[in-house]
């Protein structure tokens, strides 16, 4: 099954767009579950048991377990294998390197830790991309504008009456189908989606940014006009409390920020 | 010690502007070498042992590694840890992220795998590089044009009369001194490193893209007019022979480069 079925068939089973973002932080568990790889294996175990009926996907972003090392990597992995089969898994890596090198980065998300999507930083180009097209059944999610202040730093440059990040939606919609790729829109940026969605109709928008980062929902459900997405909440649900109780919020978070999106 | 003064004391040492990319590949090592980790292990501690004398920097790109999973990541800091300590470190990652990731990624790179120095993606901005800033004594390196072919669909993309690529240098210059930052320029361009050198006199640049890639020596020598430097060799060094007299080409090779970049 490709990654976009894949997708569709979780969205409409469980009737949303949510993705929890698996962002494991030492100083932020309940103080029994501060351990590498054990402690946060079981708060990530419990946090999906207690959120995966309201969810479409759960993205992983790389950094907060690299930072552990190759403990790291083991918790990274098991994380992986631990999500359930009909959720999808997005490897959030944000690579970026040329094509002989970035064959290996695919290898890593698609079949070491066997992810369905993987986001990827466009800065090189098409052949840094092509790598993880070769990958038939996946989808890649390219990086256009994020949710940081720093976004603006590179990403709102004009050239030619255009900002980069449109330039970088236009060129790379020629790379592949809208199966095959999807792009990635900061939630504190609603009005740029709203021009994005008219530029690329039929793609995935993988929206971060709502909760903590403080993209307001209704704007992003208003600016995304019904268009295929996925909307990523992290620390607002998984950390809703660091008690004991923290499954239990998890979940009830999860839960509103789903019937949110609708 | 700062990563500047120890590049400056090595480059002196060695009399050699050379880096050495240790970018492994289970296909091009001698039959007998191809298990992980030990086997690429081996072929690493006899690469380095074969060419530490003639080089002021290793660059590890994480790519290669990652590929095969934990015993990828684990070979990873092998190698790292294998590395004289006088010679640099440079862990080529291209990571980008928002701030409060990327934190987790410098914890990796700079705390975990120990390395001297990073490659980076600018495309998230400031904010995104910040972390890596905090480290006082390390150097942070900006992808700025890269060697491949895909450098052309983005990164020359002209704003304001400028490509994209030197409003990245222009930006990012007033980031950090010249100790704390240098900037990766691929070798393919030599045209444009000579731009560069006028914009950043004094910052260090990593130059790869010479060898496999087809960048020429004479060019990027003559392109750089003397500016500090590191320039990078992989493939065609540490694969000169897929015999089992790999280890003594190795060397061979590096002493040669070695002598035409003085």
């Amino acid at each position: 099954m490709t990654t976009y079925d894949k997708l569709k068939a979780a969205q409409s089973k469980k009737s949303s767009i949510l993705c929890v973002g698996l962002d494991i932080d030492f100083s932020k568990v309940p103080a029994q579950l501060r351990s590498i790889p054990d402690g946060l294996l079981e708060f990530n175990r419990n946090i999906i048991e207690a959120t995966k009926e309201f969810v479409c996907a759960y993205k992983i972003n790389f950094a907060f377990y690299e930072q552990y090392g190759i403990e790291g990597c083991d918790l990274l992995k098991k994380t992986f294998d631990m999500i359930p089969a009909d959720i999808v898994k997005i490897a959030d890596a944000k690579r970026a390197d040329i094509g002989n090198t970035m064959t290996g980065y695919a290898k890593s998300c698609y079949e070491y830790f066997k992810a369905d999507a993987v986001t990827l930083v466009p800065y090189l180009g098409k052949d840094s991309i092509d790598p993880f097209l070769q990958y038939k059944d996946k989808m890649a999610l390219i990086l256009t504008l994020t949710s940081n202040p720093g976004s603006a730093n590179f990403q709102r440059l004009e050239s030619g009456g255009k900002p980069l990040y449109k330039h970088i939606v236009q060129q790379s919609l020629s790379w592949a189908d809208n199966k095959k790729m999807g792009f990635v829109v900061g939630a504190t940026q609603p009005n740029d989606i709203d021009q994005l969605r008219t530029m690329a109709p039929e793609n995935y928008f993988l929206i971060p940014g709502i909760g903590a980062q403080g993209g307001s929902v209704e704007a992003v459900v208003k600016a995304n006009a019904h268009g295929p997405a996925i909307i990523n909440v992290s620390r607002a649900v998984i950390y809703a409390s660091k008690e004991n109780d923290y499954a239990e919020k998890a979940g009830e978070k999860a839960h509103k920020y789903k019937l949110s999106f609708m």
